[in-house]
């Protein structure tokens, strides 16, 4: 047994934290738009094409604005909170499945009350993520919906 | 947006049941030892690497006893109950992890009074499973606690 399988169980804590699981709180370095949001990689394996994280922001927090060539696919597990997707603004709530096709800009925000935390699986091989610049910025906030969503409001 | 985009929001509903997801009870025909046990696919995108799927067996069900190449990468999303992973035997619960590794017993028995659910990660290009001959049968049951979970007691 390698040492990859160390840990073949491994326990749920209270508060969605997980044994043997690095709690990875994003930095803020100014480059990247996010809110209080941190990063746990449930699984990872060599064997398997793809990779299971949960990603949780805290209330009011949200992830970075951003698109990519992989696709992402979602399940809420914790809070409320909506999701921009496209042009599409959704509220979504626990168990809630969220598909993010290649190239289409993308973020979630809790809502002001409490954490919102999902499951994101993505292929272990990826390109890195892009964020919009100014004109795409532009023409995303000309959807009123969307401006409101990315002012928080 | 092609036809693997038409829902990219898709809600949950009561129950862990999810719109536009099929939910299939399976079957059974004699040959695989499954009990109460109903599958519901809810990613399954041509351009990742794994399909994520939600297992959900009533209060007693079980799943098959079986093992394969290809790994599974599960998290326990409802109810409570016990997983055979190779000579171990452990009670699980909700949000725990269970990585289980190419060629490796497993099976899944919920607890007698609820359903347990769980989310299973898996390469989208796999192997069929096996069944246990009647000699690897005998040869788990010569553990103690893998015969008493076996006979669900």
């Amino acid at each position: 047994m390698d040492s990859h399988h160390d840990c073949l169980f491994r326990a749920a804590r209270d508060g969605y934290r997980w044994d043997e699981v690095t709690h990875a709180p994003y930095k803020r370095d100014g480059s990247a738009p996010f809110k209080d949001i941190s990063r746990q990689v449930l699984f990872q394996e060599p064997t398997m094409g793809c990779e299971l994280r949960y990603f949780e922001m805290d209330a009011a927090g949200y992830s970075t604005l951003e698109r990519h060539e992989h696709a992402h696919a979602v399940m809420i597990l914790r809070g409320h909170g909506r999701c921009l997707l496209g042009d599409t603004v959704r509220a979504v709530k626990p168990l809630d499945l969220v598909t993010i096709p290649a190239w289409t800009w993308h973020q979630f925000r809790a809502s002001s009350d409490q954490p919102m935390g999902f499951l994101c699986m993505v292929n272990q091989t990826r390109d890195r993520p892009v964020l919009p610049n100014a004109q795409e910025l532009a023409a995303l906030r000309a959807n009123p919906a969307v401006a409101a969503f990315l002012d928080g409001s």
